[in-house]
């Protein structure tokens, strides 16, 4: 078993291996994402039979549960999944238990350590602990002290600390926040979690890349004229307002998920499938990167907020009148974006990036579109020949689509556009996990190729510096558009492409 | 008029012009191509509205038809169009007339020239006039000497001459037909035609290639290990074995309709889209392809020929046992060939040209693969990565198709193969023209581009000069080996590419 964990990285993503005894620990246990998505993911792994029967998940947060009643509410959100196989669910509810617990009290995990090593002797998890920080950001640093404090990352082998978003606020929080915790662990055992690298599709980017030959000739500035990156939402703040009025669009989604996509798409191929190559290209790639405008940056960016909405049947509040949320609120809820990468590949490819709450439809996308043919040979129906476009369909409707011209049938030789599609649906016939799934599992098996590194997460911060700092000390230059609810952002937004005579693609 | 008819090669196929008034003459009217395919071609383009109304059809052959007798006979072949619209049928029969004719005797061809200039008279036709040769290959040269002898060739903007195909029968018989049709016409009048080019699919690859810009990078040696070009028929040699008993599948399907394809695959992107340009750059490639071993010709062609086959209720007759064929004949039903390309783009790549009667699948394509990633950075979940193959659908199910690998579904990172495609009747929902419609009204438009000029005609029969030679000098060298109807040919033609570790696409 120590072998297995020894050598995540010569064994890579490769092969299909297996978890090894553990014990998972969660704190923030009361929390959403603990009923919502992580609890449901380890079922979901025990149902795939990819958990060793030693295992035992260990909840922890403030509140005085028993272990039954960590079991009965956790049983309450998964009810529907139970009901299928409520056989599964006794075994795996064996495994699960509960320990009031306060990271900010050193004693509180000491105590904690106790309670590991009992489960150790009933469970035979053999002193192999995953960590997950599904708390507040504030405890990041304190918590993962506390944890080493009390000895519980002393071997790197068997014990890591997965940490949510956001990692950090800006550049120099997240340095602190990295000198902090590799203060008191290895860099092998930080998983920084991004549920966007647990998406197939997301991971796709780099199985289309780089195991076909017929697109990393053409995926350059010599044939690519632009890359639009877009996470669109249809949802508004929900119940997060609290949060969300101290984040906005750009850290919440941009400096991670988008910057992901962005990683993945324009990175150099590695010269092997492992963590640490993958993650030396995408860390050069985004320190390569910046925005287009890095001296007047109100120039390459808006922000947007959005106002009511919606039908008179269904009227959509705006932003400033949700619950939580303050009534001149200038916290974004759209932020696109224009950025340069300054290498030999992308040197003077325009990439725009865009997300948004409360738009027109849910999708998230990468589109590339190619240079125009360097001779108009035919004409083409609509006047112009339609650039080709290679389109990476994240979500929803995961796949890929490619748009290029046909002859027009009939006498003439014009031309046409049309698609084709592949659709990992169509061809699977299999949902994709859920990101946890994977990502819970990558990290209990010590594999870190989808988290982020310590270098990467600072590149990201890096890259939007000028704008966070714009947004702290000058707020009037980039101020916050409104845009009507379920409408695709502000008018500046559109402006922003038509300068470069290029339009937001609206699917 | 005259200015549409005498500047074709300005305007090129670009738009959809108006054919001009004219008469055209069908020798061979009593025959099979006439009432299976000219008439009901021109006959769908009055429906379409665009012949003029000073338009006539003049059948020629050596029965002592009436007019009348020739309209009927159509309208028995065109009975169930004629029954959708009876109306334009009798205004596009009122423009039918028959001739008794014989191209070997000249007086009846002075008379045939009388004839023309009363129907000029009647229909207002202006003397324009296309003659359409679908007569024995023995009278292409002698018929059209005879039109010239008439005086009916003397103005090049007002009559031009259609050749069916085989034009000449080998490289030396090709160029003394030349040397007679352009001693009679200049080469502006000559039509040769080859039915494929007037399909969408074939015509589209020039549009997939040079309207879009995310295929030509790819499309070289660089990138592309090998193609493959079949034409698949189903069927067996039917009543024509009189002809193919003198003709095989060298001669019948492969110096005309596959070396198109071929050439229409590997051109380089002429400078305009215009019939010179265009046929340039096919002669071009045509007279830099060669077979994979000239001198011993032997090791890269497989002759083959059908035997019986098929199931027990539904038998297949073997050739040599069908009607009109010699019971020892030698002649090739099947041939494969290995080619290659003497230039800066296409050095080294094998081309694999087949073609067969009584294979299990009726369906013509262009199959590009191309090289290997350079790194196999993902494990394939079918052990080894499949190339990535763009597949070009001729016929049936016309459109187009791309071959890659996805990341497999679930934990790992391992690649799996599927297709993206496009379909023509999917995209547009309308089949496409019957490929005579398309080159009968480019012939009367004087629109050469796709019709077949003499150098290229030339280079076709001079690549396959080497196997022609051997088959009549010393035939048991390329033995034609026997298949079981209703297979893929024989096994010889599968080791002419197990010697270069691939296999035939069987789709």
């Amino acid at each position: 078993m120590a072998a297995v964990l020894t050598n995540p990285l010569r064994i890579g993503l490769r092969q299909e291996r297996v978890i090894p005894p553990q014990s998972i620990v969660i704190f923030g246990a009361s929390g959403d994402l603990t009923h919502r998505k992580l609890v449901p993911a380890l079922f979901e792994l025990h149902r795939q039979r990819r958990l060793p029967s030693e295992f035992a998940v260990l909840g922890c947060a403030r509140r005085p549960w028993s272990d039954d009643e960590f079991r009965s509410r956790m049983a309450t959100s998964l009810a529907s999944t139970i009901a299928e196989d409520p056989a599964a669910w006794e075994a795996f509810a064996a495994g699960l238990f509960y320990e009031p617990a306060d990271l900010s009290n050193p004693a509180s995990i000491v105590k904690l350590g106790e309670r590991l090593e009992s489960i150790d002797r009933l469970r035979a998890t053999r002193g192999n602990r995953t960590f997950y920080l599904s708390v507040s950001p504030a405890f990041y640093g304190s918590g993962t002290r506390a944890l080493a404090a009390a000895g519980l990352l002393s071997d790197p082998e068997r014990s890591r600390v997965v940490i949510e978003k956001p990692f950090g606020t800006d550049y120099p929080s997240a340095q602190e926040l990295n000198r902090v915790v590799l203060g008191c662990a290895k860099e092998k055992q930080i998983f920084r979690i991004d549920h966007y690298l647990g998406k197939e599709t997301v991971q796709n980017i780099l199985v289309l890349r780089f195991a076909n030959t017929i697109f990393e000739p053409i995926w350059n500035r010599n044939y690519i004229a632009n890359v639009q990156i877009t996470a669109a939402e249809t949802v508004g703040v929900e119940e997060r307002a609290g949060y969300y009025e101290t984040s906005g669009a750009l850290r919440d989604m941009v400096q991670n998920h988008l910057t992901q996509m962005l990683a993945l798409t324009t990175m150099e191929p590695p010269g092997r499938f492992d963590a640490e190559a993958i993650r030396n290209e995408k860390a050069k790639v985004l320190q390569a990167a910046h925005l287009a405008n890095e001296s007047e940056p109100w120039k390459c960016c808006v922000r947007g907020q959005y106002s009511a909405g919606g039908s008179k049947n269904r009227p959509i509040t705006g932003y400033r009148d949700e619950p939580g949320v303050n009534l001149n609120s200038t916290t974004e809820t759209y932020v696109a974006m224009k950025l340069f990468i300054n290498n030999w590949r992308w040197q003077g490819v325009p990439f725009y990036l865009r997300t948004g709450k409360r738009l027109p439809k849910r999708l998230s996308e990468v589109v590339l579109t190619f240079r125009e043919a360097p001779v108009h040979l035919f004409d083409a129906a609509s006047g112009a020949p339609t650039p080709n476009q290679l389109i990476l369909r994240i979500q929803p409707d995961e796949g890929a689509e490619i748009k290029f011209e046909v002859k027009a049938p009939g006498s003439g030789m014009r031309s046409r556009p049309v698609d084709m599609a592949f659709s990992y649906d169509e061809s699977f016939g299999e949902p994709s996990d859920e990101g946890y799934v994977r990502l819970l599992a990558d990290a209990m098996l010590g594999e870190p190729t989808l988290f982020t590194r310590n270098d990467e997460v600072e590149a990201a911060w890096r890259l939007y510096t000028p704008l966070l700092e714009l947004i702290e000390d000058a707020p009037w230059q980039l101020p916050v558009h409104p845009y009507e609810a379920r409408t695709w952002g502000p008018a500046a937004a559109d402006n922003l492409l038509a300068e470069d005579d290029l339009v937001w693609r609206r699917p």
